[in-house]
C-alpha cells in the first residue's frame, strides 16, 4: 500500500468548474437556446443534506447549469417519489438528476426500486444498475461513474504522473481500485467534497453533451428493409403484408422524434405532435422536392409510386434523410373500383390496409364536422321560422340560474355586427334580431352533407320530410367526405390556432340581405376544432424500405387543391435536416396539381420548392399522339402493348408543355419515365432524349414498381443534382388582381387557351365574392384532369379553345376560389360488381384479402 | 490462497437437472400447457460451439426445457441479429436466451449493443450490463450470473460447507469471488463444463417461474390516484383535466396484461386484442355485476356515475381487482343537449373528452360499415333495373384476362340458392336469373344510412333524385350511428370468426318473392369485417382514481338491447381472476335495459351474474309518487327540493317493482340511493329501509358524485357480500316459444301489462319473420323507458294495461327482434341553442373547455 498522501481537491475541482464553464459556454453558441439542466430530488429535509444540495446548486449556477431544487416531503410513498423520478426522466430539460432519499423514510421504500427508476443516460450519481454494469463490465461509454470514486480518480489523475484513466481498464479493476484509492485518502477540509461535486457537475455537463449529440436534429440512424424482390410482382396487398414494419415507434426515433411528440396508433402508424415543429424551429428546412405527372390516362401513370419509390431510393439507397408526403386517401372508393393510393409493387406504404382503411380517423373526423356544420344550418333555420324574435333569443341567451350571459362566440358575433353590447338586458329589439335571426337564404347554401362512402343515391336529395320537421323541406346532396372544405383546411392550415381561424371563417351560405354567413354565426366553429384536435397531427408510417412517410389530408382535387398537409411537409423538412429530402405529391396533373401546389400551397406555406419531378409512361403519351382511348377494367389497345415510336414522338408534346409549365415558376424539372413491361428501351430512350432537348433539368428511366428503391436510384440521382442547382422560385399571379384575370392567367399560361368566357353564374359569383370581400383568395380551378383543355377528349396540347367558367364557388375557410369549368362529380357511384366482392378477413390470421 | 481441490462437476451437475426436472413437472401441473422455454441464437457455425450447443439442447429436453436453436449466418448484420434478439424478447414462449457471436464475423458487430439489447428477464447468461450491475451492486433479486461463474460458486456450495451463499453478500465480492474462485478450480473432464450447462437451465427454469408469477393471471399490483375533493364539486371537464392519467400503457401491465395484447391509441386510450381471452381461457371468471336503475326521469338518475363510483371504491379503496365495462357514447348528441356518459363528479372515467369524442374510432367504423350496406343496396337495385340478366351476370362474373371465375363469397350464394356449381359457364338461364337478381323489395327495406350527427333533417328523406339515378329515386331515412344493426353485433358478438358469420347474416330486406336478402347476398360481408377489424377490440381507459376502464359498444336502447359488450366483459372477468369484480351498465331502467342483460346478453355470453346494482333516486321516486313534471334544462319544482316523505313512500313502488323485476331472474338486489344535495337524511334512510324490507339484499346510501370511491364504499362492501351470496340465475322465457308468446311474458311478468296487443302489421311480421326461419330469436323490446308501461306519462306502477305492439322489426344478424311499442326516435336534433356554443379548444394549452 502507498502511503497515505495528502490531495488538494479544492483547487482541482476549481479548475474542472472552470473548464466546465467555458464548455457550458461553447454548447449554448452551438445550440441557441440550450441549457444543461440538472435536478436535485430531495424527499426529506435533513440539515447535512441541505448543505451539501446547496453546494451542489451553487455550483450549477457559477457554471451556467440550470439546476432544479425538489422537494418532497419525508412522508412521501414509494409511487409517490417514482412518480417525481418518471416526469424528470421524461423532462427534456433535465440531462442529469440524483435522488436523496430520508435515512428514516416513514414509508416503506425499495431504493433498488427508486435508484433503478432513473433513466440511465439522466443517471449522474451512476447509482442504478445499468450504470455499475457499465462499470462492471469495463463499458465506459455513456456510462456514470458514483461521483465520490470518480472524484478522487480524478484527483489521482491529476495529481499523479501515473493517470490511470489513459488507458481503457476493466470496470470492476477500476470500481474497485477508485473505492480502494478514496478510502485511504485523508480528507482535509477542501479534499473529496468539492471534488464530488465538480464530477457531479462534469457528468451533468457531459449527460447535456451526449443529449446534443443523440437529439441532434437531421442526424438520423435509421435501420433501412431489404426488399426480397419477386418475378412476376405479387398483388400489392400480398407484397405489402410479407414485410413486417418497424415498430413505428422505432422509426419515430430514429429520425429524431422526442418520444412525447409521438402518439402510438397501434404498431404501425403514429401521430406527430405540432411541439416537434416548435422544437426545430431553428433547424434549417431541407430539400423541397414536388411530384406531378403529365396529362394522365384514366388508369393514372403512377405519381405515388413514384413519390415512394424515389424515397426509398433515396433513402435506402444513397442514405440521404428523407420523407414522402402523401395524401390520405377516400376510403369509401376502395370498396368501389378504385386501386390503393399507397403507391404499388416494390414501392408502397406500409401496411397497405391501414394506409387504405381508418388510417387514425382523420377523415371520419372531418365527416363528423363537416356534418355538424349542415345539422345546425336546417336546425337553425327551422327554429328561425318557427319562433318569434323573442322567443329565440331568450333560447340562444337562456337564463342559467337566474344568470343571462352571452357565450363567447356570441359575443363575437354582435361585434362583427357591430353591435359592442355584453348585457343581454341591453339589445335594443331591433339588435335582438340581427343577432337571433341569421337569417339563410336557403338558395345560396354551399354547404353539403358528406360520407366517406360512394353512395351514388346521395347526389341529389330532399331532406326534412318528417312530420317533425314541419313541412320545411329542401333539395340537397352528399358529397365524398375528402370534398368538405374542412379537408381543404386541414390542408393548408399552419396551427392549431390557424386552423381554428379557419374554421370559423368557412361561409355556408349568405343571409337574405348578401351577408355572408359563416361557421362561427352559427356558433359551431370551437366544436368543429374540438371534433379536428387529433387530425391536425401528421400521422407517420412507412415505405416498404423503412423510410419515413407522412400521411396528412387528402382534398378532393375534382374541387379543392389535391394536396397533402402544408403542416406535413413542414415537420418533414425540418426532420429531416438541412441536407435531406421531402418528397410531396400533388394530385391529378402538372396543370391542376403542380399549379395548385404552387399557387395556393406554397404560397401560404411560403415554402420553396427546389424541384419538380415530373412523372410520363409512354402509355399516355401514345394516347396524347393519338392513340385509341384507354378505359379502366378494358384491355389495353395494341398500340399500347408494340412498339410505335412515331405515336410517342406525337404524344410528347403534352410532356412538353407540363415541362414548361413547371419551367414557369422558375423550378428545375426532372422527368421520371416510368416504365411498363410492355415499353420497348427504345420507346423509353425517345421520351428522355426528346424531354432533355426541350428544358428537362435530367430525364430517366425509372423500374421502381418492379424493382423497389434500385429502380429509383438514376432518379434520385438525378433529383440531387437539379435540387443543388440554381432555382427562382416564382409565383404566377398577385392575388390583388381581379378574380376573372387570375383566372385568365391559369388558362392561357398553363393549360394554353386563349381565353376564358364567364357564364352569367360565374359573372354574377365574381362580383358577389368580390363584394364580400373574398376577391383577393387565390384560385383553385376545378377541371377535369384529362386534358389540358376543359373537355377531356382533347389529347396532346389542345389549341384554340375558349375556357368556359359555369360558375364559381367559395372556401373562404380554406383560402380559395375555385371557379367550376364544366360539371364536377362530388360523390363516386359503386359499379355492379364494386370490389368489396373480393374483399375479406381471415378470422384465424386477422389477415385481409382481396383489397387490391 | 487456497490449495487447488478437485470438485466433481458431473455428479453435481447431474442432481441439479434432476431437481429441475421436478421443478419443471411441477410448473406444468400448475399452469397446464406451459412450458419453460430457451433459446439459443447462433450467429456462424463454429464445430465446437456446436457441440457445446447440442449439449445443451440436450440437457433442456431431459429436463423438460422447450429448447430452440436459431441460426444465422456469419454474414449476418449487427441488425439482423438484432432483430432477431428483439424477437426473442418478445416471445412469450421464450424465458430466457444466450447469444452466441462468432470471432470472425464478417461484418462489423458491436458486441456491447448486442448483448445489452437482450431483455434483462431472459438474460440467462448474465452478460448485459443490467444483470453485471445488479450483481455488482449486490442486488440479487431478479438478477442471472454468467453461468461459468455461477456453476464454480454452485459447485463450491454444494461441496463445501462454508456455503458462501448461505447470507447475503455484496455483489462485486461475490463475483469476485466467482471468478477468482474458478480460476484456481482445476478443470477436470466432468468438471465446469457440465456445471455451466446445469446452471443455464437453472437460471432458465428460474426466469420462467419469475415469468409466471409476474403474468400470473388476477394478480394486480396496481397505483391507484388520491383524489383531492373539492367543494362545490366543479364542472366535469374541469374535474376530468386536473387528474393527469396514468399513461395507459402502465395500467395495461398493471392489470396483468401483455405488451403485445395492447395497442396504445395515443397516451390515454389503448386497445386490448382478443388473444389476450385466448391466453387466459382457463383462467376462472371473476364476480359478474351488473348495474341498473328503477325508472328514471328525464334527467337521469346516475347509473353511469354509480358504476365508475363503485369500481373506485372496490378497486382504490378496497383493493380488489375491479373492471368497470361501460358503453361507448354516441358522439353527436354531445353537442345537442346531452351531458357526458363518462360519469360525474369525481367517479368518472378520464380523460373525459376522448372518451366523449372519437375514442379510437369504433362508431365511425360502424358508421362506415353501414352505410357502405346502404349504398350497396341502392346501388345493386338499381344495376339490376337497368341491365339485363346476361349483362349483370358478365358484370359479376367478368371476365379476367380470359378466365371466368366466380368469388367466394358468390359460390356461397350459389350454394344457398342450391345451385351447386362453380363454373359460371355451366349456369342455365334461370340459374343465371336467380344469382344475378336480388330482386329486392323496396318496400320491405329495413336497412337504413346512419351518421353520429344530430341531424333531425335527415329522418325522412327522398334520395336518387339526380340525373344520373334515372328516376329510381325512394324515401329513406338517416338513423344515428348507433342505431345500425352493426353496434348490435359489436356488442354481442364473441370473436372474429362470429362477427364475420353475423355481419352476413344481417338481413337488409326482402326479395319480391318474400325471401330474406342479406348482406352475405349482397357480397359486402367480407369487407363489412375488414372495416370491423379494430372495433372489435375493446378499449381501455380509467377511472379518476386509476381503476381500470373498457369502453366497448354502445347499442341504442330505444330499439336494440343498450348493453356494453360481451367481450369487453368476458376480457375483463379473465383479468380481474375468480376473486374480482367486472362491474357492467345496463341501458335505462331495469324493466329494459336489465331484462335485456339477462335475457339476451346473458343468453349469448353464457356468463352468469352474480350481484344487480339498481339505482334509485329520491328524485326519482318523488316523480313515481306523484310529483311535478320534470323537464330537462328546466328548474327542478320545490317538491324535489325540500323534504316530503309521504311522496318518496309513494314512489317506492316503481323501486319495489324493479326489486322484483331483478328477484325474477335470481340474482340478489343492492339498491344503490344515489344521494343528491338536496335529499334529506330521513328520506335516503326511508328508501334503504322500505327496499331492504321489500326483498333487496341491501339498500345503501351513495355520494360518490361528491366523494368519488369513498362515497360509494358501503355500496362496494354490499356488493362484495351479496357476490358471495347464494343465487340461482334463470331465464325468463324459452326461446323455442312462438314470438307472440315472448313478447307477452315480458309484458306481463316485467311490466305488469295485463295483457299484449299485436297490430295488423305487427301480426304480420310475427308470421314473416317465423315463416323465415327467425322465429326462434331473443325479444329485444323497443319500449319508452320513463315508464314501466308503453305510455311516459304513467309514472309509479302502471297496471290495468294492454301493452300495443305496433310492428317487428329483425336484427338477424346481432341475433333478436325489436317489436315497435310505439314510435320510436331513432334520430335525435339540435335544439335552437346546441351545448356546441359553449365548446372550444384553446390553441395554446390544446384543452378542451366547454364541454359539460
Amino acid at each position: 500500500m502507498a502511503p497515505a498522501e495528502i490531495l488538494n481537491g479544492k483547487v482541482v475541482s476549481a479548475q474542472i468548474k472552470e473548464r466546465l464553464k467555458n464548455q457550458v459556454i461553447q454548447m449554448k453558441e452551438e445550440v441557441p437556446g440550450f441549457i444543461p439542466g440538472l435536478a436535485i430530488l430531495q424527499v426529506g429535509n435533513r440539515d447535512d443534506s441541505n448543505l451539501y444540495i446547496n453546494v451542489k446548486l451553487k455550483a450549477a449556477e457559477e457554471i451556467g447549469i440550470k439546476a432544479m431544487h425538489i422537494k418532497l416531503p419525508r412522508t412521501a410513498t414509494e409511487s409517490e417519489v417514482l412518480k417525481c423520478i418518471t416526469s424528470l426522466n421524461e423532462d427534456l430539460t433535465v440531462h442529469g438528476f440524483i435522488v436523496q432519499l430520508p435515512l428514516d423514510s416513514e414509508n416503506p421504500i425499495n431504493t433498488e426500486t427508486l435508484v433503478n427508476a432513473i433513466a440511465p443516460e439522466k443517471d449522474v450519481d451512476g447509482l442504478n444498475s445499468i450504470s455499475a454494469g457499465k462499470l462492471a463490465r469495463g463499458d465506459l461509454s455513456n456510462c456514470f461513474i458514483p461521483c465520490t470514486p470518480k472524484g478522487c480518480l480524478e484527483l489521482i489523475k491529476e495529481t499523479d504522473d501515473t493517470k490511470p484513466s489513459g488507458k481503457k481498464i476493466v470496470g470492476d479493476v477500476a470500481y474497485m481500485e477508485a473505492k480502494e484509492r478514496a478510502s485511504f485518502i485523508t480528507p482535509v477540509p477542501g479534499g473529496v467534497g468539492p471534488m464530488t461535486v465538480a464530477m457531479l457537475m462534469q457528468s451533468t455537463v457531459e449527460s447535456a453533451k451526449r443529449f446534443l449529440e443523440n437529439f441532434k436534429p437531421g442526424e438520423w440512424i435509421i435501420e433501412y428493409n431489404k426488399l426480397n424482390l419477386k418475378t412476376p410482382v405479387p398483388s400489392d396487398i400480398d407484397i405489402s403484408r410479407s414485410y413486417k414494419p418497424k415498430p413505428i415507434g422505432n422509426l419515430a426515433r430514429e429520425i429524431g422524434l422526442h418520444t412525447e411528440e409521438v402518439e402510438l396508433y397501434g404498431e404501425t402508424k403514429a401521430k406527430v405532435r405540432l411541439s416537434a415543429l416548435e422544437r426545430l424551429k431553428h433547424q434549417p428546412d431541407g430539400k423541397y422536392v414536388v411530384v406531378t405527372g403529365i396529362t394522365p390516362t384514366p388508369l393514372g401513370e403512377g405519381k405515388s409510386t413514384t413519390t415512394i419509390g424515389l424515397v426509398q431510393a433515396l433513402g435506402a439507397h444513397l442514405h440521404q434523410n428523407v420523407f414522402a408526403c402523401v395524401r390520405q386517401p377516400s376510403q369509401g372508393p376502395t370498396f368501389g373500383i378504385k386501386g390503393g393510393a399507397a403507391g404499388g409493387g416494390y414501392s408502397q406504404v406500409i401496411p397497405m390496409e391501414e394506409f387504405n382503411l381508418h388510417l387514425t380517423g382523420d377523415i371520419h373526423a372531418i365527416t363528423a364536422a363537416n356534418n355538424l356544420v349542415a345539422a345546425a344550418i336546417d336546425a337553425r333555420m327551422f327554429h328561425e321560422e318557427t319562433q318569434t324574435d323573442k322567443a329565440l333569443f331568450n333560447r340562444l341567451v337562456p337564463s342559467v340560474n337566474g344568470v343571462r350571459k352571452f357565450s363567447d362566440i356570441q359575443i363575437r358575433r354582435l361585434w362583427r355586427l357591430g353591435i359592442e353590447k355584453t348585457d343581454p338586458a341591453t339589445l335594443t329589439d331591433e339588435e335582438i334580431n340581427r343577432f337571433a335571426r341569421l337569417d339563410i337564404d336557403p338558395e345560396t347554401i354551399t354547404w353539403q352533407r358528406v360520407l366517406d362512402t360512394n353512395d351514388r343515391f346521395l347526389r341529389k336529395i330532399t331532406i326534412g320530410q318528417a312530420p317533425t320537421e314541419k313541412g320545411h323541406s329542401r333539395t340537397a346532396q352528399f358529397d365524398i367526405s375528402v370534398a368538405s372544405e374542412i379537408m381543404a383546411v386541414l390542408a393548408l392550415t399552419s396551427s392549431l390556432e390557424d386552423m381554428r381561424e379557419r374554421l370559423g371563417k368557412m361561409v355556408v351560405a349568405s343571409s337574405k340581405k348578401g351577408e355572408p354567413i359563416s361557421t362561427e354565426d352559427l356558433g359551431v366553429s370551437g366544436a368543429l376544432t374540438v371534433l379536428m384536435k387529433d387530425a391536425i397531427k401528421p400521422n407517420l408510417m412507412q415505405t416498404l424500405e423503412g423510410t419515413p412517410v407522412f400521411v396528412h389530408a387528402g382534398p378532393f382535387a375534382n374541387i379543392a387543391h389535391g394536396n397533402s398537409s402544408i403542416i406535413a411537409d413542414r415537420i418533414a423538412l425540418k426532420l429531416v435536416g438541412p441536407k435531406g429530402f421531402v418528397v410531396t405529391e400533388a394530385g391529378f396533373g402538372a396543370d391542376i396539381g403542380m399549379e395548385k401546389f404552387f399557387n395556393i400551397k406554397c404560397r401560404y406555406s411560403g415554402l420553396r420548392p427546389h424541384v419538380v419531378v415530373l412523372v410520363a409512361t409512354v402509355r399516355a403519351l401514345k394516347m396524347h399522339g393519338g392513340g385509341p382511348t384507354v378505359t379502366a377494367g378494358l384491355p389495353l389497345p395494341k398500340a399500347y402493348i408494340e412498339e410505335d415510336l412515331e405515336l410517342v414522338g406525337k404524344g410528347f408534346s403534352n410532356l412538353k408543355k407540363q415541362i414548361e409549365n413547371a419551367r414557369m415558376f422558375g423550378v428545375p424539372v426532372v422527368v421520371a419515365v416510368n416504365a411498363f413491361k410492355t415499353d420497348t428501351e427504345a420507346e423509353l430512350d425517345l421520351v428522355s432524349h426528346l424531354a432533355k432537348e426541350h428544358g428537362a433539368f435530367d430525364a430517366v428511366k425509372c423500374t421502381h414498381w418492379a424493382e423497389g428503391g434500385k429502380g429509383a436510384l438514376a432518379l434520385a440521382e438525378a433529383v440531387q443534382r437539379a435540387a443543388a442547382a440554381p432555382s427562382n422560385f416564382q409565383l404566377l399571379y398577385d392575388l390583388k388582381l381581379p378574380v376573372e384575370d387570375k383566372i385568365r392567367i391559369i388558362a392561357q399560361k398553363i393549360y394554353g387557351a386563349d381565353d376564358i368566357e364567364l357564364l352569367p353564374e360565374a359573372q354574377h359569383k365574381a362580383e358577389v365574392y368580390t363584394k364580400q370581400g373574398f376577391g383577393n383568395l387565390p384560385i383553385c380551378m376545378a377541371k377535369t384532369h384529362l386534358s389540358l383543355s376543359h373537355n377531356p377528349e382533347l389529347k396532346g396540347v389542345p389549341t384554340g379553345f375558349v375556357l368556359p367558367i359555369r360558375d364559381i364557388r367559395a372556401s373562404v375557410g380554406a383560402g380559395f376560389l375555385y371557379p367550376l369549368v364544366g360539371t364536377m362529380s362530388t360523390m363516386p357511384g359503386l359499379p355492379t360488381r364494386p370490389c368489396f366482392y373480393d374483399i375479406d378477413l381471415d378470422p384465424e390470421t386477422e389477415q385481409v384479402n382481396g383489397l387490391f
